[in-house]
C-alpha cells in the first residue's frame, strides 16, 4: 500500500450540524498521557465529570454519566435498558431522530406507538395525551427536544405530569440542546435523558452524556429479561462508574479528558451567560438571513438557538453554495436531511461555533455566493441587520 | 459544586492490561482541529484508515474498519450481525473474555455451546471438533486470540478448516493482539475480527477496529431479522464508511485522528520488527522473572509477547506490591480477575509500553518491593538474565 502521510487536515469553521468548533483548552486536553482507566487519579476523573454533567443537565440524579459511545450509542443506551420485548413506547416523529427511536423501538421488541407531525413542527401536549390514550399501559414516552434534522425546538415543560399520569416514564433526547439552551431534567420532570459531546459542548464526538432518575432506575431494577446489549447494559455499567469500580469495558480514557475540559469551559461560562450567548446569535442570524430574503423553515416560535434550518432559495444550487463556502471560505453547514434534502440549510450554532465573528461571516459568504448565483438582495443587508441585533444588546 | 481543577494527572508507566504508553505523535494527532465527518478531507482520512487496518489485519477484506466504541462494543458488533435468535454459536471460554463471548450470544437470543478450558490454558483443535459434533447446526466458532485476563495464546491456524467443514463461521477476539503478534486474517481463514485500539496499537481506548470477510457479508446479507442494535448494525455502518457515506451516526473524529496516526506508527516500524520487539521483551521479562523465583501463570508454549500473567508469589500482598508499584515507581500493573484475583498479576508489553526500559524497570521495582516484603532471591537476579536476553540479541 501506499504511504500514509502527516496527518494536515484544513483549519474548518464548523458551522454544521456537528461537531462544532473545539475550544484550544479540549484539545490540549484529548493530547494529555493517559492513565489507567482504574488508575485512583481516574477514578477521580470520572466524579469530577459527573459532578459537572449535573450540573449542565440541571439535575441530581445519581446515574448521569457518559456513553462511551457518540450520541447514537446514548440513543440506544436509553431504550434498551428501559424497554423489554411486548413494551409500548410512544414516540414523538417529526425529524431524523424520531424516525430513528421508533427504529430502535422495533429492535427491541416493542411496539412504537407513533405520534407525528410535520417536519420541523414540534407535539402540543394535545397530541400526547391523544397517543398516550391509543395505547394499553405505555412504558415511556420519548421526544426529541432539539431535532437536529429540522431546527425545530420542542417544549418539554408541559409533558410530564400528563406522561406521568399515563404510568409512562418521559425520556428525552438533548443531543443538540445540552449545553447550548436549558435542559432541566428534575424540574421538568425528566426521567431519562441522553446527549452528545460534539454540539452545544463543543468536544469532539465519542461520548454521550447519560441521565437515568430513580423512577427509571426502578423500571431497569425490575426488568424480567436481561438488557439486549451487553456494551449498553447500564446495570453494569453504574457499578463502573459509581463506587464499586467493577470492570466493565475500558472508559475512553482521552475522550473523558476532553469532556471534562468541555464541562470545565461550561462551568467557567455559566449556564445563563451560555444560553443567552446561544439565543444573541441566534437572533442575529435569523434577522441577517430575514434582510437577505431567506426564512428559517422551523415552525415559528420554535425554533432552536443552536441549529438553524433555512429555505433554500429558489434557483440557489444546493451543493455548489456548500462546497464553494467549504472550498473559498472553510465554512461546513449542513445539507438537508431526508425529506428536506435540497430544501434547507442546517447552520449550526453550537458551543464554541456560537460567536458574533460566525456569524457575520457565514451571512456575508452567503450572500457573496448566492449573488453570483443571481440571488437578489441589498448588498450588505444581512450583515447590517445582523449587527443591529448585536447593537441592540 | 466545587469548582473543578486543571487536568493534571501523573505521568505513568502503563504496564497493565491496557490502556498501553500513547506516542506524543498520537497526542498530538488527537489534538488536531476537527473537520466535519462528511467533510472530503474527513472521508479521505476514512480511506487511509481503512487501508492501515488491512495492512495489520493481513487481510484484503473491503469492510475493515473501526467500530465506534471501544473493544467491548466489537465483540458485541460481531455477535449481533453474524446471530440471530435461535442460532448455535461455539464458545470457546477459558478466561474473563470467553465468558463475556457467552453473555453476549445469549443477549442475542442465539445458544451457546461451550467449550471450557482451565484459565489460563488454550483449546486444541480436537475440542473444537468435539464441540461443534454437539451442535445441530452452528453458526460460528469463536475464540479469544490473546486473553488478556490468563496471558494464554490460543493457537488459531488449524481452526478454520475444521470450522469452515461444520458450516460455521470463525470469529476471532483480537483485542490484545493485533500490533503485537501476526494475526493473519486471510491466511488463517478468520471470517470476522474484532479489535481494541489501546493495546497493541498504542492508541487510546474508544475504538475497535474489525473485519468481516465475504463469508460474514453472505450471512449478514440472509438475515431474516433486522440487527438488534441500530448502533452496531454493520449493514448501516457499512453505507457511512463505505462509498455512499449515508449519514449513520458521527464518527468519534479525534479518535480517528488519533488510530490513524498509531497506525503509521505500525507501518513505519513494519510487522515483522514490531512483532520481533514484543517477542524480546517478553522473553526478557519471564527471564528477569524466572531468576527471581517468579513464574508466568498461562500454559507452557502458549504465552503471550503481550500479556504476561505472573503468579504472586506466597506472602506477597498483592494490592499493597500495585499501590507500591503506581506510588513509588508511577507503573500500573494489573490484578488478576475472577478466579485469578490475587493470584495473579498481568504485566502487559503492548506497543509502546514493550520496550527493554520498561522491562528492566519493573523487574527492579518488583524486586525492591518484594524484597522488603520479605521474598527471597539474589539481588540484581532479574536485570541481569533480563539483560542477558537482550545481549544474546
Amino acid at each position: 500500500m501506499e504511504t500514509v502521510g502527516e496527518l494536515a487536515p484544513s483549519l474548518r469553521i464548523l458551522l454544521g450540524p456537528g461537531p462544532s468548533a473545539v475550544h484550544p483548552r479540549v484539545l490540549k486536553a484529548l493530547s494529555t498521557p493517559l492513565v489507567g482507566h482504574l488508575d485512583p487519579e481516574f477514578l477521580r476523573i470520572m466524579e469530577e465529570t459527573k459532578d459537572l454533567l449535573r450540573a449542565v443537565f440541571q439535575t441530581k440524579n445519581a446515574l448521569t454519566f457518559p456513553i462511551s459511545g457518540t450520541g447514537s450509542a446514548g440513543m440506544e443506551a436509553c431504550f434498551v435498558n428501559l424497554l423489554e420485548p411486548g413494551d409500548e413506547a410512544v414516540i414523538g416523529v417529526n425529524g431524523v431522530f424520531g424516525t430513528r427511536m421508533k427504529d430502535v423501538v422495533e429492535r427491541c421488541g416493542a411496539t412504537p406507538v407513533v405520534m407525528e407531525a410535520e417536519w420541523g413542527r414540534v407535539f402540543t401536549p394535545d397530541q400526547v395525551r391523544e397517543a398516550l390514550s391509543r395505547c394499553r399501559r405505555p412504558k415511556l414516552v420519548a421526544l426529541v427536544h432539539a431535532e437536529t434534522s429540522t431546527g425545530a425546538w420542542q417544549p418539554l415543560d408541559e409533558m410530564a405530569s400528563i406522561i406521568h399520569n399515563a404510568g409512562a416514564l418521559f425520556m428525552v433526547d438533548a443531543v443538540t440542546s445540552l449545553g447550548g439552551c436549558p435542559v432541566q431534567i428534575d424540574a421538568w420532570g425528566i426521567d431519562a435523558c441522553y446527549s452528545g459531546t460534539q454540539k452545544c459542548l463543543s468536544c469532539p464526538p465519542g461520548l454521550s452524556p447519560v441521565t437515568f432518575n430513580q423512577s427509571a432506575l426502578d423500571v431497569l431494577r425490575k426488568r424480567k429479561s436481561k438488557v439486549q446489549s451487553w456494551y449498553l447494559d447500564v446495570s453494569m455499567i453504574e457499578k463502573y462508574w459509581g463506587e464499586e469500580r467493577v470492570y466493565h469495558h475500558t472508559a475512553p480514557i482521552s475522550m473523558n479528558y476532553a469532556l471534562r475540559e468541555a464541562l470545565r469551559l461550561v462551568q467557567e461560562e455559566g449556564l445563563t451567560a451560555r444560553f443567552h450567548r446561544h439565543q444573541r446569535n441566534h437572533e442575529a442570524l435569523a434577522a441577517g438571513l430575514a434582510a437577505m430574503g431567506m426564512a428559517l423553515a422551523a415552525q415559528e416560535g420554535h425554533r432552536l438557538w443552536t441549529l438553524n434550518s433555512v429555505t433554500i432559495p429558489a434557483n440557489a444550487d444546493d451543493a455548489a453554495v456548500r462546497r464553494q463556502l467549504l472550498e473559498e471560505y472553510n465554512i461546513e453547514i449542513g445539507a438537508g436531511l431526508g425529506p428536506l434534502r435540497g430544501k434547507v440549510w442546517r447552520i449550526g450554532l453550537m458551543g464554541e461555533s456560537s460567536t458574533r465573528s460566525n456569524v457575520l461571516l457565514v451571512l456575508s459568504a452567503l450572500e457573496d455566493i448566492l449573488r453570483k448565483q443571481g440571488h437578489r438582495c441589498t448588498p450588505g443587508a444581512g450583515v447590517s441587520a445582523s449587527q443591529q441585533v448585536y447593537s441592540a444588546g
